[in-house]
């Protein structure tokens, strides 16, 4: 089994900027949900039926093309600060961290693909990847459910299609999901009105690290809310082509509008942020997200260009909690933390400044 | 008669530092309210009688061996730019700035003192002085009240002493004031607990332009409230053995306290400070006294030295609006005065810092 914390080494691949890039979608994410047949919902599960659903994952990984890529990963196994470096990196949810049981996450190395066994529903598949590649993604995913279907047999209704955990899953149990940064449209103030409009469009917006979470960094998780009625083509291509550029074309116009109307409001809030990181010598996990945030905007504005988007892009990762205690090799308190954290970022960008 | 203008190149004796400073006192000051005999009060005077008073304190100067050291400026020449930097630089109050008529005050050029005339009183004289220097200002002050006075009649009273507009002057006429920086204290929240002790001891505790305004920069004014019923040098004596000393001392303790149980608090703040002066594209006159008080307190404990106190002390006059917009030869709207202060401000530090 492959040693969780040696991920922190890796660039994340939900950050990882691509070069046709606007920096506005930070990454896509698709899943899909299934259940086996012959066992309740998890539920309802009892404890050794979750050992056995996860053995016969485990095993039809293993007699799968996909066995030497992948490494499974029992979360009883895991500390605390392993399964949360597991969070940060979006490859399991935070429920799947913090319920008990026998359960698991399939990785493949890379990243791009994560496999919870016994989160929400028995098997929750996800590709990942940075920037706007939804076509590519499905593809990929849409092969491994095939790869996964001739070994395992999945809970499926000729008239509702596959049975879920949560009835809003039911049908495809597909969720596109895209993470998009919009930071613009927070400081113009017309964030809600997005909002607003995207729930009409029946989709879910939700913080950083989805339902319930907070906003922090000004990133958005724009995901749909409907998985019947439509096949998965028509789900991904709606955003494709419609969902996604239409809210980036929003941001895009708050930035125009802010180059145009407050030009000195924006350059001031990036610079302070650079300042502030440079120069802090205690600082939490949100305040870093929200400076980092207007780092990233001013550097896609092209108002600054003495940082690099990819120190950027690693720190909003590697500042995190657990990143940071797993780098430091030490558990720490969060006044610690942020101690630490401080010094950590101003390292950072003073080894990687140009001027 | 000399260009008020040109007061802009000098340090400004209010905030000049001495050898034996602890930095908590930033300067002293002592005032006497004096009125001729034969005219009302000001409230009650006519423009001639002002124009008149005006006139005779300006022959009586005239004809002392002041004469050579001092310029007399009448401020209904003055530009409103000219009167506020004459306020920035405590020679003025902000009251004898703002109203109407046959006002003036003639001035010592190195500006440690200011005969204000038709202000309150027809006459109040000050003596200034960077530091803790209250005997040797309460001499010089003396000194001048009996030159003026062998050339001008003041309003007297065998019972009641030197009668004055306002009747909390009566008397010896006399504020002593201390103008002192307490960062510390604000910081752990006991300024208060100070303020009220001073006010059972009858002192005044004021903002950093004196009545009415606010403690800018944690800088606060302490005077005595009480001019009847004790000699000059009993007053001046009470300050400089008892009431500085005590508040100094409450001060010091708060240093040593944020030292021993908050030192990353401090820490982080004074770099911040440091951070957000060096990077900021535009800051208003109150934050940027914040900052500099900050940078002060880290100065004066010994957190820092990235910058020199003259720098600092320089950039609390500098950065100030008139003052701005007189070093930058232009009038300028906030909006602007806060960029150009922000710019002002990076390139005084970046010129002056150490590493």
């Amino acid at each position: 089994m492959n040693n969780v914390t040696e991920l922190v080494s890796g660039r994340g691949e939900w950050l990882k900027t691509r070069e046709t890039d606007d920096g506005i979608v930070i990454s896509s994410r698709i899943r899909l949900a299934r259940n086996l047949c012959g066992f309740p919902f998890l539920n309802r599960c009892s404890e050794s039926e979750r050992s056995e659903i996860q053995s016969l994952v485990m095993t039809a990984l293993n007699g799968s093309e996909l066995a030497k890529d992948y490494f499974y990963v029992e979360l009883e196994n895991l500390g605390p600060l392993e399964k949360e470096l597991l969070v940060e990196r979006h490859l399991i949810s935070r429920q799947h961290a913090n319920t008990e049981g026998p359960r698991g996450v399939a990785l493949l190395a890379d990243e791009t693909v994560s496999i919870m066994v016994n989160e929400e529903d028995h098997l929750r598949m996800q590709v990942l990847g940075g920037g706007f590649q939804l076509d590519k993604i499905w593809q990929r995913l849409n092969c491994l459910d095939d790869q996964l279907e001739n070994r395992l047999e999945f809970a499926y209704h000729e008239q509702f299609g596959y049975l879920t955990a949560c009835p809003t899953n039911v049908g495809t149990g597909i969720r596109v999901s895209v993470m998009m940064h919009l930071p613009a449209l927070k400081i113009t103030g017309e964030i809600e009105r997005v909002f607003r409009a995207a729930r009409d469009m029946r989709l879910a917006v939700r913080g950083l690290y989805g339902e319930g979470t907070e906003a922090t960094g000004d990133f958005y998780q724009i995901s749909n809310q409907c998985t019947l009625g439509k096949t998965e083509e028509e789900i991904v291509e709606d955003f494709r082509s419609t969902v996604v550029p239409r809210i980036s074309d929003y941001e895009l116009r708050a930035r125009e509008l802010l180059r145009r109307e407050k030009p000195a409001l924006v350059e001031d809030k990036v610079w302070r942020a650079i300042g502030m990181l440079k120069y802090a010598r205690t600082i939490n996990t949100q305040e870093t997200l929200t400076l980092l945030s207007y780092i990233r905007l001013g550097l896609n504005m092209g108002l600054i260009n003495d940082v690099d988007i990819e120190t950027i892009n690693d720190l909003f990762l590697s500042s995190q909690p657990a990143h940071l205690q797993i780098i430091s090799a030490k558990r720490m308190d969060s006044d610690l933390r942020s101690k630490l954290r401080a010094e950590f970022i101003r390292r950072r960008l003073c080894d990687h400044q140009n001027n």
